[in-house]
């Protein structure tokens, strides 16, 4: 995985302004090596709201990227097994599908290495290693026929931590939120954005907001190669008498983001740009959920990456635009877990 | 609510033999107070999904009681807010709607009265107060809405603890799942059933099991009246040399049962009788959850509740007719939790 260096984040900035807005493709991007199918999918789907992936049988994908809600569990921070309390806050799961890295710090490429990090936290799912969750799995005989059936192979070599982790990344590839407001504006509905959308769209162009926050998920250039990542530096403006404020009430330098991935000085405070898209939604704000509200978020940014102060009217005209980012989620009928008769593979566990 | 005696069970007894085994009724018992309405379900169906009802927005309904399988967590006992264990495991949702009370120790009449216990349960949702509950979801103001389309009401007095519990209810009604194997056996196709499974049916019912396990849900007697429940002690023998070892291994009288509800002598290790539908799929057993599998289960109940030791054979066709008491499970949309846009009704909650 090569880092998006800061330098060449240069030769986009050029092209922002014509690329800038656009909405959702039509498609995500897939790998090559992990094809869609509607099989593979569902048992992805199942997969993820399992709590049989953690250790104790109570935390599943679902239980912090809530699909029911907006991907998130607008906690500060998630809670995993135990009770434990992890750093940073759940990013959102829609959309995922159109970011170039995934983890806040960017730490994997894509959404198949990602599934396979929280099952292992031990803060998070917990299991103790990948071939402890495909013995946990090789206990429910309906997955063992499910993998089978989707991955091939005999028997249970058909069930592999990579396998469940396709299965899943599959899965997470159809949760997208197309159909926002503004992308009817974009299709040329002039009625679809209020006056103060619009005036926020207009803002958050001249102001240099989609410097980063461009292409189709507001989280960088269109195209970027899977794993390469664009990532910002947050804040930005860490000297800054508007800025230092913020930094200090939200702890926004306490955790030095892609450094402790590469341990390279030029990743301090990095940070992969997140994505607008259900913005508004996915409350609290930042890497550690520290900033309760949008219209916060909005000063905090302008403030630590702008160095700019802006005003109440320019605040919401900001936020009525972000809100209209706001897409239509999914429908989805709800899994059905296979069943252990007889016995459970979690009830002892703690 | 009036305890269903033990005195009085004796003439249920008798008459046990002819209506111990039989279909799901085709509609569930309904209180007059709390009709169900399409509208009510979903909103119901919201709530069950909700973290939000929990202070700390990590544990809903399903946590515990997860519908996506059996009802249960298949944990010996479940896991609460910050962590914390429960003392019982948790009973399924799936046919409560048939039980004439609820809880393991019948503390409860009726779905409305259970649903407004975990909730406030320090050690499950933990919610301070039915007002607390009632202000969160007030939070949300497509609750409000949604509380004022089903119930009426002016604005926010639309939003009720009993309506969150009635909603609630209204959607558990709809958890049954008809059309077991034994069903169709009971309605004429013989092939539904193995040899095994049938030979299983005689026992259960020339042992006696059936003296309890009757009715609609193999949990009492059809037609009792919401709220009378039906209890037996266990163990019954609890001086019994079969049953000792049992009550040892698996710490059956730590827990006093009902006893610690009403505070009545009769009622020590009395305990509302559980339901054989799904039975197969619920592990572990028992109200601590203490028995891995259905098998050892059937053994425990055999020594402690009839002081008699089974064959090998016999407890294998007891389990096959057990497993026929699975039914289909409905199939379900998924919920979609209504939003609270820019901020977090839980953001900063531990």
């Amino acid at each position: 995985m090569k880092r998006f260096l800061v330098g060449s984040t240069l030769s986009w900035l050029l092209i922002a302004s014509v690329q800038a807005l656009e909405p959702l493709p039509t498609s995500v991007p897939v790998p090559a090596d992990n094809p869609m199918t509607v099989d593979k999918i569902e048992l992805g789907k199942s997969l993820y709201f399992d709590p049989r992936l953690s250790i104790d049988g109570t935390i599943s994908c679902n239980s912090c990227h809530n699909v029911m809600t907006n991907g998130t569990d607008n906690r500060s921070v998630s809670v995993g097994v135990r009770g434990q309390h992890g750093g940073r806050s759940s990013p959102t799961v829609y959309n995922a599908a159109f970011l170039s890295s995934q983890f806040w710090d960017g730490r994997a490429s894509t959404l198949e290495e990602q599934a396979k990090g929280p099952i292992l936290n031990p803060i998070e799912m917990g299991m103790p290693s990948a071939q402890a969750v495909v013995d946990r799995l090789k206990g429910v005989p309906d997955y063992v026929s499910w993998f089978q059936h989707v991955f091939g192979g005999q028997g249970e070599t058909a069930v592999t931590y990579t396998h469940v982790a396709q299965a899943i990344a599959a899965y997470e590839r159809t949760l997208v939120t197309p159909n926002s407001p503004f992308v009817c504006y974009w299709y040329g509905d002039h009625q679809a954005l209020s006056a103060s959308a619009q005036r926020g769209m207009q803002k958050v162009t001249s102001l240099g907001c989609t410097s980063c926050h461009m292409g189709p998920n507001f989280s960088g250039p269109a195209g970027m190669p899977m794993g390469q990542g664009f990532f910002m530096k947050f804040p930005t403006f860490d000297q800054s008498k508007l800025a230092l404020p913020y930094i200090q009430r939200y702890h926004l330098m306490d955790d030095k983001g892609r450094f402790s991935v590469t341990h390279q000085p030029g990743d301090l405070h990095m940070w992969r740009v997140p994505t607008w898209r259900n913005i508004a939604l996915t409350a609290p704000y930042f890497h550690n959920g520290s900033v309760a509200t949008l219209d916060e978020a909005v000063r905090v940014m302008a403030a630590t990456q702008l160095n700019k102060t802006l005003s109440d009217a320019e605040v919401a005209d900001i936020v009525a635009f972000l809100d209209s980012l706001t897409g239509v989620f999914p429908q989805q009928t709800m899994p059905r877990l296979p069943e252990t008769p007889h016995h459970t593979v979690v009830g002892d566990a703690h």
